[in-house]
């Protein structure tokens, strides 16, 4: 049951598409003040438990911290950082037996306070006024969640390709530097289905173009990489370069499709190209208009695209430039103090996405002139729906790759997202476990973490780690930040470990594929907490480093360094499977706590107990699987097989369904 | 048995106080290399472990990261942080049954990569080819570490009221402030033996004096403080302010105390006083003049101090500054480019602690001139030695509590270490765990962590769960930082749960007292990791989030959150001490891995089979504790028990050990 409470007159962030009519009551549970802006107070019993935020640090409970929803560019991902790259407002509370969903629909900044300033109140804050909040009520927090992703709509599908392992760097430089990593990969016969262009294959960082020195004749290139059953996925930015030429610039000027200042004038910032215009995404002409341009791509055999730096991420804006030489001019010839040292230098570190500049340019929506700060959080989703319902036009019965660095719920139905810039860190491992589920709860289901890490230098055995819970993620990709280690599989010792772990992935695709197609199909979770499926055991509610996947698996990965191996918690009896130098193995094991040993080249995870999971063959690429070589394995005797051409977009047909016995 | 070998001419850092003539034969182990600097290279087995370095990130077994030895002012302490405060170059590898100790003796800059760029190589590299080695042989870690550490010499012993728990923050800004934290603690009953008065307790940051507006009559507020059983602790910065009348400015200017650029002028730094110049604590003359002023702040009745600063920190430099003008002189006059903001941007935001002025700067020292970099290990160091010789002079017969940030081994001898500026994230709870043994084998034995993290904003639940570490640490100090929230005990809901816990520490005192004394007149580890203790038993030596204290104590600290508690592995059998309500319960276990439900507000530790350990009753302050209320506990029947008077330099009084029999 979900029913919808305006305050003020909200936007319409167009994230709830099923109609709801307004509720006639008072907000249930709350305690409402709206004295500035909207605040939102519940108090909470000790064992009570907030849970989804989607995005976000901290625990899958997300008890004990302050988050804002501020889609933001930071890429030191600490336990204090409290804004990442999505906003998404839906939480869910249980408080003992009773349990609620809520959904905060507000394209502004929201302050969620979960018993962080006093240890029994949840509040909720937004500065704007104006707001829709919707209430889920259901008997667990299933229901719940299903409910609310009815309300929001189907989660995006990738191609099935989309889920072989991909490689990344930013960037590899030109077509010898990716003929390296295809042939590094196919010598040591790792599987791979794609490698990513990162911002270097553009001329000069100029969406839809390509560097025709490094990358001439792309079409000709896709199709020799395709010929290997490898695909490549260039990245598009969300600022368009200023430059005179450009028909990307020129005809964003002539129409009046960037954002502007309070002048009317396009506002500049400066991003990768140097200084950039932003494309008005909130207007649904420019949405048009900019999303048509993949089709410069698509026509040169491209099927995937992510989508970046689109919160939107401000490196510093024409304004701080402009203030800048003023106050050095200012400066110059008066006597340079320590106190005018710390003046600049304050001054121009405090640049990068400030709010000066997010509170200095404007939308054009279709319900009016907007200032950015008030619908910040709505910038990368409308960008992410241009390139999706555009690529819906271009190719209307394909399925293309699609994911993105900003969200906000609602652009769950266009693509997915990666967890942006994280960093080579072993408590990103225990991150990436714990944003899973609550990303499916907000309908993301497409996700996944760079493995490896992005920023700083990876290691041999966290890269190893990584990829042993990476095999388990739709989005399997790992990338690398300018600058650091080299963090391809085939540049570390004894690469037959990665293989193994690469191999067991693709042995997993029927299974990973199903599942996501069901949570998809069905508006289920594909990665759910063990709190959420045990809600009566203690233990399994307070176990937050091991994840259930679809209806079969357990996954406890390892993300200590050095480690012999973990604890696990089995909240009933499941069966162990080892990979162990690419052999799998199988031991039942009982309910309770164990101490599991697992070595950095092994893989380790629990079927549930009369559960049966298919295992096929792996294959260099996706498109190469024999699904005729699966078997069950686990206790159970059957299983139900989702199989479809893997591009098409005849989802429902119940042909696509099987069920494999034993 | 150890030895010594000398590459190049080694700099006498004065880190080995024992006479150790230096070896005929070749370095044992390692292959040199001697091409560009030196290079120490060792082949590793998997299942072989590195051991030490003291003050560092990661592991207790350091393999599978790269360490750099470069005392550094660096908050920002992730996984990624290759240098810390200290510059500790000692380590023991564990080779098969093979074990060994190695100690590289230099003050400039070295780098430990253990198997990190290899998986099965340890490199120590270091671009000075002038160095003392040191291999230690002996038949365990425990010996290896006795025998560096009886070259090094005695570690540091503070005074018993140290013991007690002490509040910092930067700053109690006046009287009326320290009175309220005091009163605070005294009206809930909660110990509390200092607190601490960072930078603005003084007159503008200038070392040895007092801001007289807020802490007038400080000697008299001192024993008003002291009455109540708290005793204050000045903060002392390295920085010395340029300002004309300043007598410690004037006497260094006069007497070429300061360390001076290449043309011999006193090199000018910002921190917080301005701009400063900094002593030439490597020259013994500036040790002894600076170390006297100590005696300003002792005969206002201080007894203790924290040395901060140290490494040294550097805001900016007048290079930086004048630099800085020349370069916005020239751009006021031109365009003002994306280019020429990006320039200014990356020039300012490198100018703090950079390379440049490390390089910029000497000391004149016993064996000549030396240019900062190449001796700039030893800076913060010999800050500590000036205070800790001083001090002895000042006040012969008496312990002074005296710490630093930044140390490198040597220092052991005159003061402790606190780790720096931490943050309020939970991941910094384990970090401490795996730092205290690693320093404890560099000597460092007074030492602890900022309770309840530094930087950013705490929360009650993670400031209880540090708490219950830190009752075990010699130095237990709760310290924030300026703009986070209050982190007092008093600030939160249910000050009774914190009450609990440092009671408890004030129980523990005589044990932890006890031990420590041990420790450093035997040269002994007062924390150890279990790999120490049990080397045949792969689960302990793999487990790092535990630790033995003394030799009768395991604790296994939570530091998750949300946590129901954690698994403990007990490499024997084991009393488990459960404190719940300030209550004690007693709990037999048997050897092996164990789930073990720990609250937030409860403290659960492991007295060893057929030990005993002392617990006396809690107290408002050390002095205030009553051995005569000792009770042993634990299935042991004896304890030796170390006491003394707390203040005097008797250790050695057979008459302070009392065997304490059930």
């Amino acid at each position: 049951m979900i029913k919808k409470y305006h305050f003020g007159k909200p936007y319409n962030t167009e994230a709830v598409i099923l109609p709801v009519p307004l509720a006639t009551d008072t907000l249930p549970y709350f305690e409402v003040s709206a004295e500035k802006g909207l605040s939102f107070k519940l108090k909470l019993e000790k064992s009570d438990a907030v849970y989804g935020l989607g995005e976000a640090m901290r625990g899958i409970n997300k008890r004990g911290y302050i988050y804002n929803s501020f889609c933001s560019d930071d890429p030191n991902h600490t336990e204090a950082t409290r804004s990442l790259y999505g906003a998404h407002n839906f939480i869910v509370i249980e408080m003992g037996e009773k349990v609620f969903g809520a959904f905060f629909d507000t394209p502004s900044t929201l302050t969620f306070d979960v018993c962080y300033t006093a240890f029994d109140t949840l509040r909720i804050t937004c500065e704007n006024e104006n707001m829709a909040v919707y209430i889920i009520d259901g008997d667990s927090i299933y229901d719940i969640v299903k409910e609310f992703r009815n309300a929001i709509g189907r989660s995006y599908i990738p191609p099935m390709w989309a889920f072989g392992y991909t490689q990344s760097r930013w960037s590899y430089i030109d077509k010898a530097d990716v003929r390296r990593i295809a042939k590094g990969y196919r010598d040591l016969g790792i599987p791979l289905d794609a490698i990513y262009l990162d911002i270097d294959y553009m001329e000069r960082y100029k969406d839809f173009t390509v560097n025709e020195e490094n990358f001439g004749n792309l079409p000709e290139f896709v199709e020799e990489m395709k010929a290997d059953g490898i695909r490549l996925v260039p990245i598009i930015d969300a600022g368009v370069k200023i430059e005179e030429g450009y028909d990307v610039y020129e005809e964003g000027i002539r129409n009046n499709y960037f954002c502007s200042d309070k002048d009317n004038k396009p506002f500049k910032a400066c991003v990768w190209p140097g200084m950039t215009h932003f494309p008005d995404f909130l207007n649904p002409q420019v949405r048009t208009w900019f999303g048509a341009k993949y089709k410069i791509l698509t026509d040169m055999g491209i099927e995937g695209f992510w989508n970046d730096m689109n919160e939107p991420a401000i490196f510093f804006s024409q304004n701080s430039v402009d203030e800048t030489h003023r106050k050095i001019k200012k400066m110059a010839d008066e006597e340079f103090s320590v106190d005018k040292f710390n003046e600049l230098k304050f001054y121009i570190g405090s640049r990068q996405n400030c709010n000066e500049d997010y509170s200095a340019f404007y939308h054009n929506t279709p319900e009016g002139r907007f200032c950015h700060k008030d619908v910040h959080n709505l910038y990368g989703y409308n960008m992410t729906r241009s390139a999706g319902e555009a690529l819906d036009k271009i190719e209307p019965s394909k399925r293309h790759l699609l994911f993105s660095r900003a969200s906000y719920i609602g652009m769950h139905r266009y693509g997915g997202i990666w967890t942006g810039d994280n960093h080579s860190w072993w408590s990103h491992i225990l991150n990436e476990i714990k944003v899973l589920p609550s990303l499916n709860m907000c309908g993301f289901l497409y996700v996944g973490a760079d493995l490896g890490g992005f920023g700083c230098d990876t290691s041999r055995d966290l890269l190893l780690r990584w990829l042993s819970l990476g095999i388990f993620t739709p989005l399997m990709r790992n990338h690398a930040a300018a600058g650091t280690r080299e963090q391809e599989c085939f540049c570390f010792e004894n690469p037959e470990d990665f293989k193994h772990i690469i191999d067991l992935r693709y042995r997993l695709i029927p299974y990973l594929y199903s599942e996501f197609m069901k949570a998809s199909l069905e508006n289920e979770m594909m990665f759910k907490p063990l709190a959420f499926e045990f809600p009566k055991d203690e233990v399994a509610r307070h176990t937050e480093d091991q994840l259930l996947i679809g209806n079969e698996l357990m996954i406890a990965p390892v993300y200590t360094q050095n480690a012999l191996g973990r604890y696990v918690y089995l909240p009933e009896d499941m069966t162990a499977v080892r990979m162990t130098g690419g052999e799998l193995s199988y031991t039942e094991m009982h309910k309770g706590h164990h101490f599991v040993e697992i070595a950095e080249n092994e893989v380790v995870f629990f079927i549930r107990a009369g559960k049966a999971i298919p295992l096929c063959k792996a294959a260099k690429c996706v498109e190469d699987l024999d699904l005729d070589t699966i078997e069950l394995v686990g206790t159970g005797k059957e299983y139900l097989l989702y199989t479809d051409d893997g591009f098409s977009k005849d989802y429902e047909n119940p042909a696509n369904f099987k069920t494999l016995k034993k």
